[in-house]
């Protein structure tokens, strides 16, 4: 990821923090006091990412901070582990505190979620995928917070590629109707993926031979069936089961052996990560 | 809340998701199509929170956009609940519809976690603070939802007043120096709180008067015999509980008659609440 | 073309226009005076596109301007043809007409020419591709006015797919290399292409089953041995001729099928088209 | 040209070329690789403009790069000529290539332009205008690539000085209305220009002696008379010759003298000058 | 002045008096309360500028606002005066009302000392001028102002024209070839002026012929010469007087019959009008 | 106060008074010229506030620019004195001069008040409080310049805490009742004070125990007596003073021993203190 086109939403997420000014900060401690350490230390397990993004926070506030041990983004830690070392002016260290672990916090608990499903399917072959169910202006981010856990991203947004939903067939009048203009009319680069509900519509896809098909919130036995006929009529068509997947039923449809199972849950709900920063 | 402040915020994620084309819509839908009817329904119980922002943003893509009957943000609901009717252009319902539900689903799932808390200790007359620990840039639509849940806005920001926590505290040199100079030197508008983590910090609290204390991750005997203690020595003293409080050990805490528990997890570990949008 | 998400630009163009005041405007011209008519007139042939940012610069300066017959963006327009009538306050007009008159003279520009090489290719079944050799922040406009005239749109940027060149080859070091790490690692809904300079390469594309082969300045014989053998060792594998393409050459090109022909100049050398606007 | 002023404009143009992600770079080329040299080759003749944007491109995403030769703006190139060599992080040469390209290409191209047209009419002392026709939002850059190729700068933008156009004269009801309410009101720094489109308005500039005429769309020998007139009559007032002027009809139009020729085609219409990057 | 130019302007200065809520409304005033009227009126007499400013505010906050008797910019007014009457929502009337008061106060502070110089002044003929010296970001308003009160603008910015002054003839290495540099390489629409401060330099002035001069700080006899001289010798050279002009000076100045005298107090020293509003 | 959140205010103010470029500079002054000292230097008395921003601004212009002795914000200085020297690129002095003066020369004026009016009470155990009458987006700065004179801050904006105003008392329909209804709905961490204009209402103060009292545009008897039974009655309760205080009766209010007085002139109508820059 680069930084730089984050940049302005780590200062704003600073400026959000600060307010007009710390004012905690501003009464207690002078802006002259010598330099102290710092460490970040996990409180729970996880999976790490973000860290880049907490050394840019106090690389802002202090240009001079030096920077000691340090795990990396898609580090496994535990309770206890020292994620990163620092030694900047104190100002620096308090002001950044707050921000630099609420995202550090947020986009570890993606990261750890994301690895949990994907360590539970890969044995099968199976990938996991995000969805667009993401907190709203922090897209990229999170779906980077995916891939550190091993997941891969499905669309950004929706210039990335067609997908045509349920609610686009009833406006377009008919899923057959609404495949065939897209084939038509899609450019060269861009693919085509359809989502359907139930196994009578099937055939629509194997019929017109789209990129990817997303089997939407099936039944376990429709899941089986609809897997089994497109493998068997449209070789060439990506399978993506998608809506429900919990950490509970995860593994036992990774066995029906879809490409994809994708998950909203990933950065819709993920919990975050306790993680605190402690002067030294 | 003033919708204006959060205006741009609210297109910033429309352009997020969009991208540089919504190329689904484009290539299916007309823009000229007749105008079609659209339902957001709720798929679980929950506080809804966010639904002036669902308004605004198909307001925004169709500003000829016909509202029905709607919830309002407080409301309660139940799975299968239409929390907004609508009628608008198949383009802006299409391209709207993920952000509306991103916003909802994220707000509703704060106020319904808040709501939760709020129903166990409000018996007890104990009111629910949220913290500072939340999604960056989110922060104003995050305090508005615990608003709306039933809780609290604890400081907005570090320009809202005055706590001195721990690495204030190894900084300054000390608990009881640090209080003496926030309270010489804070203008006249400010209220201080202090975060104390053991009993022994509780005489400084007593003898100093501060406006409020935080008893942070203190044991069940420990809070009990400091709340008994500040409410003897110190009337005037807010007390605030805070650290690892859950679902299962709130109304516990709640017994104790602090003024206030604040939750973390309200703003960085709330669920999503399920929501869709149907055309009809 | 969503024009909200050009709004920003737009009126960031007329206050580049205007500075800190149109002093001439403001000193002859009272802001009371009645409504005048005006129209935009073609002094040359040509295919019209952004006629809706030119509408959208009016009415923002003059929200109550009326306007009268209209052509289309698309519609081919001869020498003396009005294509827009409008009817608002002079200062309104005054103000504008430069503005809205740069929009339409650069993007019909490019219509124009784009129609011109679609004319020429389309008999044979070709058809023709803009590049990402666009003005500086005007991207998104330019490729909507390559649609205008009948193009499509190759990547809108450097997120919409994979395309390997020559200086990325250098670097990974092997084209084979390149194109295997590609597949790889590619996410799902993203698509591969490769460019070649030499019939030797050839054999990667065939062998690897990319989604796209670009022929980058091939002589016509080596074009139409690539052609050819690209059509029997890999149906699947779309074809792009690019580099050199002119008016001179392109139906020449064409004949020989490939699937598209790209042209930079479209977007990087387009003249613009001459309109003007009078006051009745 | 101060950089700083357009620094914006450069990140924001990187920005829509890479969009939300460098996919194939991110893919194929690990950001610890080291440093590579390219260069900056010309593919035909010209005056270079923009290098210094270029610089700042690959400065900004590699902070470490080494810049070795370099033309520099105004500089003339030949096809084949080496523009600037560059030692950077792989990454950095490839996601700042087309955006690098993109200005130096569109800009040489403005100053090679009016490089050809100074070339022809410097011999009798006419001097080389520009006009407002130019791209949205690039109009500080296009009118600093005319001063490098040569050209003079006529007004930035409205703010600039008063020019009494014919839509002006419409609105306020005549010529000579128009010249006499300006000369009252005109701030005391600002010059005034009149456009005049026939001989019969020539007395009004002569009886009230403004600082400039634009003798727009005149015939040759209309061209002779007036510039004649003026010289007598009205000796301190600058001439300018505009509308329709080409490479063919310059030269013949700057034996006239003229003092200016101002030509809209050095920013509506210039061709990109082919340039190229190549990694080493 | 074109109020779009300025409306970030004024919603930045809104977001800036609001902070993150008005607390006090949001607490007291219910946003569904029926509308109440309010006026805003003058505690002391003054020149009113930047009605149109405060109405945008009202209107802002409550599009539905409706204005009664209103003055305009320009008018005069005494102390209790009633300056604009509005019905609107009593949270738009709350929160806008002390934003609305700053730029009226400050505008019409403005206007009103530019207006007492002009009275003093105009009877000689002379007109004042204001300078760069305004409040930073602010400058388009207060130079609108000092038009209300019934001054002429000087530069708007450092691209309004060529003012050499004495730091940039340090630099230079002396006035005559400064002016020599100058009216050789200025583009032909812009004006030249000459800041000298002792008679000796006159000299260049005639000898060059600029545009203006800026007689600064000289003393009342010195100005007398300096003026006696330039009339003789160079008569289409314009005068302008600056430095040290204060209210009780300005006329004996006037009297010297230069064109202009620049006073950079108007924006940098003038008081606050005091105005206030009350709801009915 | 920290530069970087202002530090796009700044580069603002000087894109403001730059205009599209300094063309003086340009044209007289090559970018290349070797470095000039230049100082800072006072024309009169006054207290130094802004310096900090002045450096910002020419090290922001040239990074290399080296810095000399220097006040510190809070240094009183007199009429000679320097208060800054530099040496820098002449292109980057001559650019950034005027707006680095107008920041000094405004930011010292509401210090240099401030401080004259803090010396005359601060005798009496008063402090000086400012007020939210402060120029539109500059209102950071200039409560920092309060705080440098030795005044303190009142509230930032509206977020900063309840005051009840006259306005909200007629919408509310009644002072008791505001009290009453901030008093229970007001956050826990926010404090309440009540502006009253006249003895009767005295009562609802003592009654309800609110934090702060305004009294505002008391006459000095009701002054003393307010005061008295506040002090007798509600120990508890701040006391501020304000409506109309002047330089001439602030000492006689300060005697009178309020906890505060409040000046709206300090950052409405203090005049600019005299600043140049001279090149050495």
């Amino acid at each position: 990821m680069d930084l730089w086109l984050i940049k302005k939403f780590i200062t704003d997420a600073l400026r959000e923090d600060i307010g007009e000014e710390d004012i905690t900060t501003q009464i207690l401690v002078s802006p002259d006091l010598s330099y102290r350490k710092a460490k970040i230390v996990a409180k729970s397990t996880g999976i790490l990412a973000g860290i880049e993004i907490a050394r840019e926070i106090f690389h802002f506030l202090c240009p001079d901070t030096i920077f000691g041990n340090s795990y990396k983004d898609g580090d496994k830690f535990n309770s206890g582990d020292t994620l990163l070392e620092l030694e900047a002016s104190p100002q620096a260290i308090l002001k950044g505190e707050r921000v630099a672990l609420n995202f550090l916090q947020r986009l570890s608990g993606i990261a750890t979620l994301t690895g949990k499903f994907v360590k539970m399917v890969s044995p099968y072959g199976v990938k996991i995928l995000d969805t667009r169910k993401t907190t709203p202006n922090l897209r990229l981010l999170e779906k980077y917070a995916v891939r550190v856990g091993g997941g891969l991203n499905h669309r950004i947004n929706l210039s990335s590629g067609i997908i045509i939903k349920d609610n686009h067939i009833k406006i377009v009048g008919g899923l057959d109707k609404a495949i065939k203009i897209a084939k038509q009319k899609a450019p060269p680069f861009t693919k085509i993926e359809v989502e359907i509900s139930n196994l009578d519509e099937l055939k629509y896809i194997i019929e017109n031979k789209v990129d990817m098909v997303m089997l939407d919130n099936f039944s376990y036995q429709e899941l089986k069936e609809a897997i089994k006929t497109i493998r068997n009529k449209s070789r060439q068509t990506l399978i993506e089961v998608s809506g429900g997947v919990t950490l509970e039923n995860a593994e036992k449809i990774a066995k029906l052996k879809p490409d994809f199972i994708s998950v909203g849950g990933l950065t819709h709900s993920a919990a975050g990560v306790d993680i605190s920063l402690e002067v030294i």
